[in-house]
């Protein structure tokens, strides 16, 4: 076991910055280890050594949490999405504890358990059986003594309160995150009001991940912040978001754009882009700052780099990088030579290098489009009639259980 | 060391298709390993354990290939890159040829020792001097016992032949590749010209890498062949192209590109984009097929996988990757699972999520644009007579040597 | 004078489309009449050739309302715009009755006389003072018959209404379009409110006009629509937006898109967008539909042709045009031929030929920015305090006075 | 008749700049008098006064040049399209010259009459026939006394030769303008090549029109000016590009762009495109300066502001235009005339406000794709080598006749 250090709560209870790590999904998809499709993670188990190496590429690039990697890692998910294993969830669960425990002790990172959303709810299963999934998870957490809980990636806030619920029995802290943007979980309930609920419950950090670019879900998290203060409660903030652009995404998020999850290359965001969504998260009170899917390390590092002063740390990664092109400064070409400043990276627009490619898609599916494209909304009038059909079906359904 | 294995050049003239890796200091450099400027590969020494897990991805992805990581390790250009590093440069490249064979071992790929251009040829070192350069590290690599040598990374082909000269020296079979594209090398030479060059200097196989996109690669082995063939001379071809969309960069490549290094992401190329690529190889004949710089993993095994009928062997990563999107079949949302079809990926136009930046920049420097930005021509017209004028002066004081 | 035709009211009334006309300033400085800055029309009497032409072009396309081009014929204006010109404001606006006379009677169309606002309310004069400014045109309409009245291209809904009140004298129908978009008018009123100060000021109709792109302006007169029918009170509705594409445009319009006014061509609509946006006029309830500002000729006709139907009329314009490139169905080339059918030209995505050009543009001034921008509202912040402020300034030096 | 002006070859031989004039076919679409898909010019008959306009639009904007309206007013061209007309070929052709000759004389420009490509040497009449066809337009010409003829829009240089030789016989100067890029005419023929044929066939003017933007024709007639000089010729030169950007299209032209003609409007050049056209095309020694299909009249104006200083005339047209966005200097709001400066508008990349559309398309059809889009070509083998099919059966049956 790692010595003791400075829990979560301690740290942002002291205005501390605590820098998360990158999504592990689309990351291990890229080097080989996981499946689009399933996003399972049971390469904790067959493949470690991808799984640590990718854990110690975040701490070194200055993540103060290694996040088990447990996502989709529910009996029902993996059941689900068809991994006729010999693995049981319990060895992935334990796997995973293992090498987040094993990489956060070689620097200053906390452990982290992680749930999230099940195919249990979705499938209208009563509240009873939902938490029992996520007890299952939960008792693995407490065998290997996590240093705290993040309910993550939840569409519906109901399902998250019962996430919180299940996990605050622990006495561990405990932190909720949803998958939703300005416009609220898929029933409508607004981000303030999702966090309210989530703090009544017993989170003591509340925020969003996945789904949506940094600055959507910043404009989230502000939104729950406002809807806590109101509700004059405390909290802590999170946000964890793509590492995509996503300008054109409906209330779905990526999911919907046409270019998930093969295509989204040209979405990724750069360095620089990172400065900038650090620095917007800090102005916005955050202070568990960290990324989802599409994230690198070198994203992370970047969040450092915004925030070093700040945090007077020095990511052990940043000795391979020079602060705003700094490494180009003896470049053999002058002009190559001349981007080694703050301003040239600050103000690049970077070329897609595909002049038939558009700049925004049109996302597919149920949700309502937002910005400009106001005429879309009424073509898909029936579809969202139909979603609010479909949801107020599995409520009834639900109810009647 | 490991079983005798099937050699590069018997493959070769069985007609087999040779997989690639990826480029290693862009893959690094993003993992936390690699400085971006001096592009150094002391990581070897200091982080093997980050250069093991990528050789083994690129592996796992279908690679043939493990080219020692020895980029720029060269004694002159670590020294002018300003490493002040207690390593010398033989612990770096014998440390290189440990790990790629430690790799190469776990399954069917060769060792391939390399070496690229030299900043003692631009400063005008002697013939002698600079191959006293390529020697040292040669001498690594026959201590260590690669399998096969690349000169690779060359925009000069007077100095690709004189490493080939050198690496000859071995007998071992020696690649030669140079960093160029249709318009030839930096003084001119047509790629028909430099592949004859080298093949005449002993090079059994020759292409490019690095620098253009792959279709702009993929041309320049052409022009390569059709020289080779007009000389009536023979040679098996290779091509290591970028993992970014270049359609606008000038014939020095994508260094003069505004967006190098640090805000490339936008251009970089989707899996679907890499099985073009990797059929557009093969149909030109070309069978050493792989990346460099910008390739992850992913997308060596995207070549893999569409060359899979070809060569009969699906790679090992390949358990974790539906063939054309298979993987969304059981997705919840019905519009996600229509994506997963062959045509649909082939036809999709990725959007960038940038709707304030362009399609495609301007580059820098003295190069000769490409396409339609011909009145670009006229403007730089000065500084390209210029760089006659620089390249002329470097030719005197060379001969005067 | 023209034979007594059906009343615009008459029409509206019956559920008639009345289509109006394009705008004259941007047409007219195409062809070399008007000057870009000033915008004024004293071509009406310099060149009576030229705007004669126009309102024959627009009434050979469809139009039943031939606007008097009077747009900042105010002596304030003409004043003001350093129009040193031996013409009277009294001589232009009488020419432009004249003109506008002469074409309608050569067709189905009504004379509108127009004013727009005023140098003199933004410069805080009185609204005595203000009034006699419109009073002073309205006595041109009156001695030259027009058929009805617009008081158009108002930013402020308290001028607007100082219009209205001033026009309703006459006894003549009465027209109020303001130049906003859904975020209100420059003081942050609602367009809902705008329209319903208008209606109780006497205007049979209301709407938006210019510095917005049709679907925008759409939605804003469906707020008009929904403002006006909450407060229990009955109008027609209008809108007369710009051909340019404004997605990224803030709440003051295309004059603030760095753009604006040498540079909009890349956003100009086809007449595919103009067959969208006519339909989406009349399914909203909108039944006078015209144009403004980037309006040419066959953008009108685009819209009498999406409503031919409708309006059991045919343009005779189009006896010069084949309904969805129907035109082309004797081209030599089959590709070509293959264009003229509907399912073509309503889903082409039209390439702009600028691979260096972005897909939209930031805004400048004051404004607050739409859509995905948020990041830019906060660097805005002081600006926006700072209009705030000199709104408020406004506001007290004219209740001072 | 107008009184006796300087002839084009005594302007330019005296190194004068002669301004031509734009297109009148896509001008007259937009304005209702022409139908796109048979773009005759029967408006010279029956709507006379639109077709004055235009040309004094163009004189006032500083043409030097008024081309008879004659454009596929040949009798086989009319009778191909299907125009049911009464009126004759010899009255529009009649007409034409008429008003033509009006507006010259009310300015400083000289009449041209003009012949182009007919749908008899495409369906391999004999070279009797086709001249015929041009013989009985010259005939007009001649009649009614025009300064001097153009051969222009020939895809076959074949057919040009035929035209001029036709035109010669009538002692007025000829210019022959060929619709063709670098890649020269559909034969395969350079553009040095088809200039040296139509110089020795007696042309005295040579150049290109319509097919492609600006920068692409001046670049096909430095090639024919290189020929010529190569030949030991001596000739003037002339362009008259389209106003729209096609970075994108093939060697066939904007025909073959998927946005042609109904679509083309992101693509039209802004004015100040046209200050470079003017400045590149002067420096290329081109002296007589147009414009085709897309130009407006202040394109025109832009051509005539951008060579004032060298021809020292300002355009009527000007008196209404401030050069580089003078006229905005007493805009109210600062940052808008903050615009007022050259600089600002020479540096613009304007945006297309589209964020669904790409930057450029993919050509249909035969043609071989220019650019980065090699690997179009390999696609499109088989349908060239189809064309190649079709033009040797297409000449053999020509010899045989």
């Amino acid at each position: 076991m790692a010595p003791v250090k400075k829990g979560i709560i301690e740290r942002l209870n002291s205005g501390e910055v605590v820098i998360g790590d990158g999504g592990f999904v689309f990351a291990l998809e890229k080097r080989g280890y996981v499946k689009a499709g399933p996003w399972t993670p049971e390469a904790t188990v067959t493949h470690p050594e991808a799984v640590r190496q990718l854990h110690r590429e975040f701490l070194r690039s200055g993540s103060n949490v290694m996040q088990t990697f447990t996502f989709y890692a529910s009996d029902d998910k993996l059941e689900n999405r068809g991994q006729n294993l010999r693995i049981t969830g319990a060895q992935i669960n334990e796997a995973a504890c293992d090498l987040a425990r094993e990489v956060a002790s070689e620097g200053d990172a906390m452990v982290a358990g992680g749930v999230c959303q099940t195919p249990s709810y979705l499938s209208c299963k009563s509240e009873t059986d939902v938490k029992a999934i996520f007890k299952k998870q939960l008792d693995v957490f407490m065998k290997k003594n996590v240093d705290f809980l993040i309910a993550e990636y939840f569409e519906h806030v109901e399902e998250a309160v019962w996430a919180v619920e299940v996990l605050k029995t622990s006495g561990k802290p405990v932190a909720a995150s949803m998958c939703i943007g300005p416009e609220g979980d898929m029933h409508g309930v607004s981000p303030g009001d999702c966090a309210v609920r989530l703090v009544k419950a017993g989170a003591q950090i509340v925020g969003v991940n996945c789904h949506f670019d940094p600055m959507t879900c910043v404009k989230a998290v502000k939104m729950m912040k406002e809807g806590v203060e109101k509700a004059r409660l405390k909290a802590h903030y999170m946000v964890q978001p793509l590492a995509y652009h996503t300008p054109d995404c409906n209330c779905q998020g990526f999911i919907d754009l046409p270019e998930f999850p093969f295509a989204l290359e040209p979405r990724i965001l750069t360095r620089w882009d990172m400065h900038e969504y650090a620095r917007e998260s800090y102005k916005a009170g955050i202070r568990f700052i960290g990324g989802c899917c599409g994230f690198e390390p070198y994203h992370i590092r970047a969040i450092a780099e915004e925030l070093a002063p700040e945090r007077g740390i020095v990511a052990p990664a940043s000795e391979k990088h020079g602060m705003w092109g700094a490494g180009l400064e003896m470049h053999t070409k002058p002009w190559v030579r001349a981007r080694a400043r703050r301003d040239y990276w600050e103000n690049i627009a970077p070329a897609s290098g595909r002049p038939k490619c558009p700049s925004m898609s049109t996302p597919e599916g149920w949700g309502v489009t937002k910005g400009h494209a106001d005429l879309l909304q009424h073509k898909e009038a029936t579809s969202s009639q139909e979603m609010k059909h479909v949801l107020e079906m599995q409520k009834k359904s639900k109810s009647s259980t």
